[in-house]
């Protein structure tokens, strides 16, 4: 359980994080929005509105953490990667790392992402990648992710005034932060970006028709959109929720309290 | 999804609590049990040491959430029963509520509670009682979560002289708590609690000795000895844990915000 600064062969944690291996490259990116994801949704632990949906996203944030293992675990030592890499060596999508904000900001981060990981694993897992074993497991995680939030989305878009306008503030202004999604990335080379970016706006969009709602019109590319977390620029709530998450582990490093 | 504060027949939730019938009684002191060790578990999202262990204390906490969700439907509204009553209301053991302490603290509550779940809800799966049907799954659980803390006790017990004495420290604080998990429950009549006292004593002290460790000398019941929480005293940390668990509840009741 300890954590071995030497056992990894080709490096250290901030060589694996700028190292030119195009599949630890993918599996730090898809690793790191598997795991910042999980922690936001943690958050959530003792504090959702209902039991039911307390035990519905500490399932969704267990499923995450379990892929972040497997996907950091290909990339090096993933305890290292988790608790010891600088905020500039993660590769998460800025999405991912919004703060939770309120239900309806949840569910929206959730409802973008969640299409946007099914697409994609979908993908890898119908190919013959060093990924299409994991995402073979994930696509049945990410069908029920999708699920819920597409439920919540319905229920909220057409639910009072009050849910409606929050969950329409709550996917404007996380759109300008979709355009990242399907930037390529390296290591995956076999994914179709511009088909999967395709899909997801279809199949978002009809989510958001049925739910009373539109897909927002803001910018989700260019100057005025967002998003350079696979370059390890990240937003600044990012760098307290990193944190929280790495102090127990630095502070006493090798340590189990 | 919204909590329906007259939808309960038999009263509020004051009521339900302080009511007389012996099923729900059992139902609301079990329920708590799992209620809040899970709060207290899912204190640990994002400041386990390892990845791994992250991935175990969030199965267990959830695991102890769907079983506080049953429980508490069968004593009224769930989401009213968690998040509406007052801390006086509360019928679980005081051992649940302790603070996580460092690791070694978590790993002994984990190893008192989780041998002293699982030989009770063998008992009562066993029975032809209302919660049969319950225990019989749970006790999959508890098998788990008992299976979990005896590896890390003897992790711990066999591992360096800090973690030992640091177990040690953690097993002789907590044990004044475990005398109150043997009094007779209301609505579990045919629970032999003198019997099941017996066996966790031996279980848990066969551990302990194959960790090199030994079950503690303190008292465990009378004057020196804690635990009154199933009369719903509690400990001064657990107010703390309870107004965070139902702030958000309670700032906008019948509200998912």
């Amino acid at each position: 359980m300890t954590s071995n600064m030497t056992s990894d062969a080709t490096g250290t944690a901030a060589t694996a994080a700028t190292g030119t291996d195009p599949v630890r490259s993918a599996a730090m990116a898809l690793g790191d929005d598997a795991l910042i994801l999980s922690h936001r949704l943690g958050e959530w632990a003792g504090h959702a509105p209902v039991l039911e949906e307390e035990v519905a996203l500490a399932n969704i944030a267990l499923d995450l953490l379990g892929q972040a293992r497997l996907l950091l675990s290909m990339a090096g030592d993933e305890d290292e990667l988790a608790f010891l890499r600088e905020e500039r060596s993660f590769r998460n999508l800025q999405l991912v790392e919004r703060p939770n904000g309120d239900f309806a900001h949840t569910i929206a981060r959730q409802l973008y992402f969640s299409f946007y990981q099914h697409e994609l694993y979908s993908e890898l897992a119908a190919g013959d990648g060093p990924f299409a074993p994991l995402a073979a497991k994930a696509v049945k995680e990410t069908a029920y992710h999708r699920d819920h939030a597409e439920q919540w989305t319905l229920r909220l878009g057409d639910g009072t005034q009050e849910s409606r306008a929050r969950m329409r503030a709550a996917l404007d202004e996380l759109w300008k932060y979709t355009g990242e999604m399907f930037q390529p990335v390296d290591g995956l080379e076999g994914v179709e970006w511009p088909a999967l970016e395709e899909r997801w706006l279809a199949t978002v969009g009809a989510v958001l028709e049925r739910a009373g709602l539109t897909l927002p019109e803001g910018p989700r590319t260019g100057a005025w959109a967002a998003g350079a977390g696979r370059q390890g620029l990240h937003t600044e709530p990012f760098g307290r929720m990193l944190a929280e998450m790495q102090h127990l582990h630095r502070s006493h490093p090798g340590a189990s309290w």
